[in-house]
């Protein structure tokens, strides 16, 4: 189907020559095909609830204000991801409904209500204090594609107990993201304890022999829990993406 | 201390034979101790309707004959992965209901209908036909724990119609697990088409640069689409039991 | 020896002054001597219409002029890559007919018209945004080579619409240069669909266990696809420089 | 379109309520759509003149009798590589026109003869005589393919002498595939000399820091000479399909 | 739960208020439970001797101020190591007994004298002097945890007499803390002298192919004299608070 | 110069042969010459009470059954590692005091009780079943060694509570060797809960991004529990050296 | 174009049959042609002492016996490395000269005596028996190139006296081939007393971590000691290979 | 024990104060003690000719000032690496005799003339502009050891002719440091044309798959021409310090 069978087929729906539903059937497998996408795509992301995200890294301000000023006027929700402070005060000046976080260096425009959906809650369990940066990225994201969240942080296995002390919590989650760096330890620890899907995020936290977080993605990848699944190093914003697609309902 | 010791504790307080501070102090070392907990175990499995499964790379057939012997007895279905043709054979000899498939290399030993749950299907999406045996281990898993599985083979990259052609099949699943060698650009673009989460398994088919699948690992980390999670290579095991975490209702 | 000593060893012999075998005894020797190769080296760049091509990296500015200026002097036509805006304002001043592209970082110096040749297009295929700068590199080179370009942008594999919607052009080209990053998918896709050559470009763009662009240059060494040969990491002029050869008539 | 309007289409042609050329034009933009694409896949192949190649490697003797047969039974000359000499012998008592060549470990089936195509030759030039299994799988698939081939063996560059002996054979190739194990400078040296794209392919001969030829594919990335492009450890065949796509007119 | 409610519990039991059964069936669920962990922690570190220690790396003064201020008042030493002179003058302004050390970048504040302790010396080893920031972190470190320190600085290997010269030194240790960088050889040619535990520190001191420390990281773990062990590059805490584990009596 | 040559020396300074300054002259070269060294050697390892130790692997029977039958002449314990079960059979046949252990693949040759010592018991903690050979290999080291030890096996992470509840074994050690493959969790998990060294051994056990233990042996290097420290894939005997080293009185 | 050629071109010249322009234009391209560069090759080795060197790996017994055969017709001594038992025991039946030396595993066939030559001796110092192969390798090498030599085995750094021990001779020798495995110490250690080249060869003596010598190799190019160059892996041929050069008068 | 506790011992010997066997037990612990290693360490520089040598990264313009101010009162010629221009100018001015190469980065400050020794000539051959200022390095440190030098620069592979023009310089010399980046091939090259050693240096020039100099280390490490040896990347000094060596004599 290209352009012109389109056209004629919009002409026959105006001329009452075939029904609505007959050219939404037909319209349905389009995707492929020779019609202007972008649309569609936008049309996707809306019926999905998820805000349309902006991937800030390597961007200058000027491109994600025109970007999300285009987002903004389709009435999108838009999340902007990898934003340090200099570039989000740009940003705001021109967007005044951005919100910026700080910690996960993401901004959020809210141009309606978020939906709340998804079967149950989205855990976001992390290892360490320097981890919280990529484990809010995670959480503010999922928060943004209307899942209930719920943190557990700072419960690194040197100290067990403070895990375990949060066991009950664990086992309410529908599905966990577990952001750790170092030796990754917790991803298998939770993996071990709950019946839920565990999204690893490796974190780029360690220095020497941690490579820059490789080290902790090929240890979470042999993790001798089963249930485990991973993204790569510093993904907070993929694990979510993930872990929503597990949630939706 | 086991339970029975624990309840001896307790009624030792109600008939008054020891303090509550005795009892008190007792009960302080008790979260680490002899709590049945092996037990806890095999009553979760079966609760799950998940087969026990053992792991039979560098396990001896008598070995592997003892602990499927313990589990038959305790009424499980019995999932054996990677086992060899001539191990198999030995299997077979002592556990006759045992039924090997010689692609995944696995033994599945029925002692009850495995019960089909799970809230839609698991599609198995392999690249090529060397990424057939790893595909397999998949799918076997799958079914063996529940799920209605969908295979669809030999659809990779280098000729795109193939994959485009099943669309409408990649659209019905409600989670797919993505099996490829080489560049793993599958999992890119099936994660581009559908709305569910894929979890993509690298193989180690290829050769030279391809480094016995850490490049297709490392690509897949890569993807330029979001919803893939990873795991390790030629893991199919893996990667069916967190689909079929996913799946289940 | 020199062209200059090479005629009086000749005169000599003529002359009777020197035996047959003591010229066979020094021209022996020759092969490795001083015949004035420069000279060659300058004419065949002429002769090819290619211009000479400065690497900017690690050079100043006063280098660059110095250079720059020779080949001006010869009468070539010349290209400058990897020059920051900084450096390129420097190098105007001095040579004010030199162009400066910002997202390429090439400059060019055009001495005389490019003349066009080749046998057909050379595409330049992009997967991302961020993989323009790169792309621009090789389609600016391709071009001031001679070539007739197509640039196909942002058509990644992560929606694979937008690729098979430009199918058409894609197939025109008589080489396409491919420059992706993270996964480079792109490059496999696009070898799968069209019959002609294509050179593969792997980009720094990624993070993590992108490694910096060795993720994919990996992959892409281990394409599902017949057809892909590759060069090194963001080296779009080497990708172009290729393809002008494969398509010179 | 699907299979049926395609039926529709056909019973078009033959009620001459279409012309063929109608037909024709529609069919050509079929290849993306619902219909059994394997059968175009066979007609582009024999369009092109090139043979259907089937990748040996880890596919049993019954296994390629299968598929070859498919093909003879087609009219296709067919090229097999990566077979060693006992699975040879087995393809042999099945197809007796089978053609085994120990060194390349590649096997032809010459169904029809074929037909010399392409705008000069491929010249196939190695460093040393262990490249030479890696070296005569890309000639004898080049020339099965159709080109003229050039061999220049044992030219490495610990001679240099021996390479230039040959300069005026590397002039005149119009691509060139050049096999290099250990430090790879062939392909360097080779590129400097020649105005015509080149194919390098690195081995894996060598030992200790060569790291199973990832140090050779490695250094060819980093040529210093402009035109040349890699492609995988050992391939070949890639290199030959890739210079046949460059010399095809 | 914790102490409170499960003494309530007990009560119950006694009072008859619950039954056993009831009362088994929550005790059940205690292990992982709300039993005051922390405070144990707390105690814990007091008991031992040991100072609490910030990892300062990544943290702001803020941060660190306000952790130590509560450790501080907790009646703890503190130390806090990876300050740079900055941080440092930040902290001190706030915390005027911080005493800081520039060359290995730690800061100490004595709350209460430290009380020595251990069977033995901690000597520390360094290779040359651009390992010394490390080695002191090391000996600082042990010195906080009560250990008596002996500093053997600049006997690298490549000048062996000075190291030699040192024999008595090195034999009266208990434990020795090795640290080197480059090729790392000195832990082998101490532990090849002594007879008590050497703990090595790989430093990221050297360029090239030390590749960051990584080389002598692996270098030491190759040791081939026994009684070597390793920590992470640059650890020279870790080291330290290994050493003291070992000295403790 | 040995010991006879010193003494001729001495004599003859006494004797007034040679002056002092000659003779200063040669003992100041002497540093690095004939003292026997060599017999320092064997008696410091039979002062110890350790055994002497032969690596078996590469070592042929024959040279395996020579060395050791020097060592038993000179009264001494034996310990040969790494021999396989047909390597020891041809040992058992010259040597019948010798006692082979399949699971370790050691060899034990008592030609006198080993001397219990050492402040404490070491125990061995392993993770998975498929680690056991290099738990075993560490266990029969150090009780070689005179060590009292104590196994703790199959207690991986993924399933805590095996482990937690052997909480009071683990606390009663005096220094820790924790064996472990895939991810090597359990080395930081026993780390945070013990107060004693934790010598981490990690094992091949695992596959695809194992990478042949290096994936474990990195994770455990980057443990996020101070008290660990790391020797090399595999090596449980040089794990149980250090703890033997460790703890010795 | 080759000397006879030549000849005739100065002959034309001669009898004026062309004219000295002509012949300066054939002169030009001749540096890179015909003339017989292949017989000075044999001269030269000839002239150098050196034998004749055929690398063995992956050469059949055949392939060495023809390529020996035509160099022992030629008078020369022929070393063959890399040579098993098996293929070594086919030569020698047909080669009965060949003296077969199963440690190093090389043969050499003496034609003639060789004449010693050089300046000095070339210690060959290695640090394990495992690392004897590659020692005698290095060291059969330099005497079939004339030089004397000295082996000095076993004298590894765990045990630093009895490298300290054998000074005198490490002092007398000319240049210094050290071969060690593991972490590779020894070469910094010899440096650090000599003040003659060291040329290191690491060897892949060890496992784990030691990644198949490449570990050894990035400690030794790491080395602290000045003085220090290195071959690849178990390269004993080329270390003995630079030594006699270095040796040479 | 230092010279003048050994002097007393041979008096008292002398004297009949002590017995000859007390005093071999006091002279058998002597090789590891306290002679004056130090002092002969400053008279071997000297006698060498050689001057002494800074490593001048990492330290500051104090330290380096003390250092040489040192060995400038002891009467030695001092050289200085790795200094940039900013603390050249330091130094400078507290050492006015202090003379600063940019290109090479180092300082030479003499305090007497360089006596030129040696064979023959150090010859320094490099790649490409860029990696001259390791070259200048290599050229400068053997100057100021006292050799001739040669400088070869620009003459990489690329222009193979560019290096065959200076076949008799590159011939004349008695050890050549050959300096490139990128696939390094001009050591191979160089070894291949002449009969003296080559000392490679691999430079960090080159992107992307150069990995900062490693993949010319690993390439030059497999050179395909024998006479090779290699130091670590941007060694300049480590190369022209084994070229001394050699070159001695």
């Amino acid at each position: 189907m290209n352009e012109k069978t389109l056209k004629r087929l919009l002409e026959d729906i105006k001329a009452g020559k075939i029904s609505i539903n007959e050219a939404l059937a037909s319209l349905k497998t389009l995707p492929f095909e020779e019609l202007p996408f972008a649309t569609i795509d936008t049309h996707r992301s809306l019926r999905q609830g998820f805000p349309e995200v902006i991937y800030g890294e390597g961007k200058s301000a000027a491109q994600i204000i025109e970007i999300a000023s285009r987002m903004i006027r389709a009435g999108e929700n838009v999340l902007i991801t990898r934003v340090d402070a200099k570039k989000a005060a740009s940003i705001k000046k021109k967007l005044p409904k951005a919100s910026f976080d700080k910690t996960s260096r993401t901004i959020f425009i809210k141009t309606h209500p978020v939906k709340k959906r998804g079967r149950g809650t989205v855990a976001v369990v992390c290892a360490g204090t320097s981890d919280v940066p990529v484990a809010e990225e995670a959480a503010i994201t999922a928060e943004c594609m209307g899942n209930e969240t719920l943190r557990l942080y700072d419960v690194g296995v040197a100290g067990i107990h403070r895990l375990l002390h949060k066991k009950d919590e664990l086992f309410e989650a529908n599905v966990l993201v577990v952001v750790a760096g170092m030796e990754g330890a917790l991803a298998s620890v939770v993996a071990g304890l709950v019946e839920r899907p565990v999204v690893a995020v490796p974190t780029s936290v360690g220095y020497g022999a941690n490579l820059g977080g490789v080290t902790t993605l090929l240890a979470m990848l042999n993790s001798c829990a089963a249930g485990v699944s991973v993204v790569n190093i510093d993904n907070g914003f993929g694990a979510a993406y993930v872990a929503s697609l597990i949630n939706r309902d």
